[in-house]
């Protein structure tokens, strides 16, 4: 693992990505998004990713000057679309008439179609809460999970987060998709030919399986908790698929390289007003007390910490704007990948400390 | 096992729920709703619970006819209490009002306090989707969980549901609450003198155990899915405790006994029109779609039949309206009991079939 300095990092992000035909202001969108999921710790949703999405553009299955569409607008609700470009700055801009909207309202949704694979979740919905509301995010995603009882892929891993504000704390992130663990932990488990936990995944034929080599051949994911997270990926599916009027289950394409075929992966999003419900004050304090409670109880037996939603990510972002962005390998090898793609070397030297 | 004919079940419940000082509209809801969940399967929320709700009203815990009030009516949204009366008629009344100002907005949120224990909170999603919309319900509960890392009861067991309208299918309805599993199963365990499976709960001390006793004294249950269930839990706590201004993990006092001093547990109800994001009836043939693309997968070895979230509390309910409403020996005993408390001998017969 090596750090970088955020904004030289954040500028290479930016310019990779106009090379790629991205617009300024939309590279630089996507740029922030991807380099800040870094810092939050969540390098499998960061800069990790750029080089797919430039594979994804350059085979034509993603239109990189498609920018965020207003299909309606209706105060309480927006309909947009991405125009079959990028999910994250699309996102990001959807985000932002959403905390617009909701300045003046209790609760105002946005759904959000034509898009492609938007990030990290948690990355809309703490953006709704660093301006003072509760915030939601969700996004569909082409199938990866086996529901319950079934033994083929049957609906995404359809992230969901949600976010809001403290005063003496940031306030609370919870950011989860619908499988047991995520599948960077199967794809390590692969790697290094080490066995899983029963229960993670099954394999083609629907049987549960310990070899995590199996997700590579047909083998699905499992929900979390069982029919609980099954229910709550088909809630996801509502909103950002059907509500979304996008892609549902398997007409969702992620990382599409077809040309002229869009994702077409939904979203939604809704912000919550606590001014309409006794005030941002009152809200932002009930916040703290509520998180000096949960943090302040008795621990079990060899737990030295008890950690609150978003703690994790919070002391990641802090430590990495002290001391530069920390990036694993994997990721560097992704960013020289990307950087091969548009002729632009990545040579970012690293922070020393 | 024995049926009860569906009227005269709910019109002995509303009697029995009038000589308890409810008023007869009160009565007759909060009859419905406990009928309504017996029927659909759910009888640990049916009327297995009269004689409790009747003991914390002759206790003085619970004002038989507080009433909901409107606190503020924003059009998108409404801050509703329930006057530190019952949970149930409050939320039953509460949906209706949501409906109806969700008829023409996009998403109506109403939140409500100083109510108690609301039975099921797939009610009152499912009052939504029967009348066309999407519907969330949620309620904050007395501390039951120990939050991950933590030795100790911190948050409640927040049951949280959506539910929304098909076509050829009603829908899907999905109805949770935080623990890995329900109380009631911990509580057979107990009576039965089996041990349960590690990671259900912990004891007083943090420690895991299988002895389903722990949970009297002093034990506590774990979330799904370890953190993923803790941070639904806290989701639950924003909207229901502090959005609602209702109290919060341990100042809720559920089945609350002390006279004059009202539980202060609150609930959260959202309502999305699908007729703003592309028509009813296209929201209504896609979840119909969804529903059989996910039932249509293979099914897994051994697995007969897939289903989709609500299809089993749908299957009961039919059942239910056919032969009469299922009561286990269980509920028959509260039935009793409630009868007794107010001095009307439970005396129905059962169906005979």
């Amino acid at each position: 693992m090596q750090r970088f300095e955020i904004n030289r990092l954040c500028r290479y992000c930016t310019e990779v990505f106009q090379r790629a035909g991205i617009p300024a202001e939309d590279a630089a969108l996507t740029s922030e998004a991807l380099v800040l999921t870094d810092m939050r710790g969540i390098s499998s949703h960061g800069v990790l990713r750029a080089a797919h999405y430039i594979t994804c553009i350059q085979a034509g299955g993603l239109r990189p000057d498609g920018r965020l569409e207003i299909t309606a607008d209706g105060g309480s609700f927006l309909r947009l679309s991405a125009a079959g470009g990028m999910g994250i700055p699309a996102s990001m801009r959807a985000t932002d008439l959403l905390v617009s909207h909701a300045r003046n309202q209790a609760i105002v949704i946005a759904t959000l179609n034509h898009s492609d694979h938007f990030g990290a979740a948690g990355l809309y919905a703490q953006r709704c809460a660093d301006a003072g509301l509760i915030g939601f995010a969700m996004s569909n995603t082409c199938p990866m999970i086996a529901v319950t009882g079934a033994a083929a892929k049957g609906i995404g891993n359809n992230p969901f987060a949600y976010a809001a504000p403290g005063r003496r704390y940031r306030g609370v992130l919870f950011d989860v998709c619908m499988s047991v663990v995520a599948s960077g932990k199967i794809q390590i488990a692969a790697a290094e030919n080490r066995k899983i936990p029963q229960g993670w995944i099954v394999d083609r034929d629907g049987h549960p399986t310990d070899d995590p080599q199996q997700i590579y051949h047909g083998g699905s994911f499992l929900p979390f908790a069982g029919h609980k997270g099954y229910g709550f990926a088909v809630m996801v599916e509502l909103l950002a698929g059907i509500l979304a009027q996008a892609g549902m289950l398997a007409e969702v394409r992620s990382w599409n390289k077809t040309p002229g075929r869009e994702s077409n992966t939904g979203h939604c999003f809704i912000a919550v007003n606590p001014a309409c419900f006794g005030g941002d004050e009152h809200f932002r304090q009930r916040v703290d007390q509520m998180i000096d409670s949960l943090t302040g109880a008795p621990a079990a037996p060899e737990v030295k910490h008890i950690y609150y939603p978003g703690e994790m990510e919070f002391a990641h972002e802090a430590e990495a704007r002290a001391h530069g962005v920390p990036l694993p390998d994997a990721s560097l090898v992704e960013l020289h990948k990307a950087g091969d793609l548009v002729g632009l070397p990545f040579q970012l030297p690293p922070v020393t400390t």
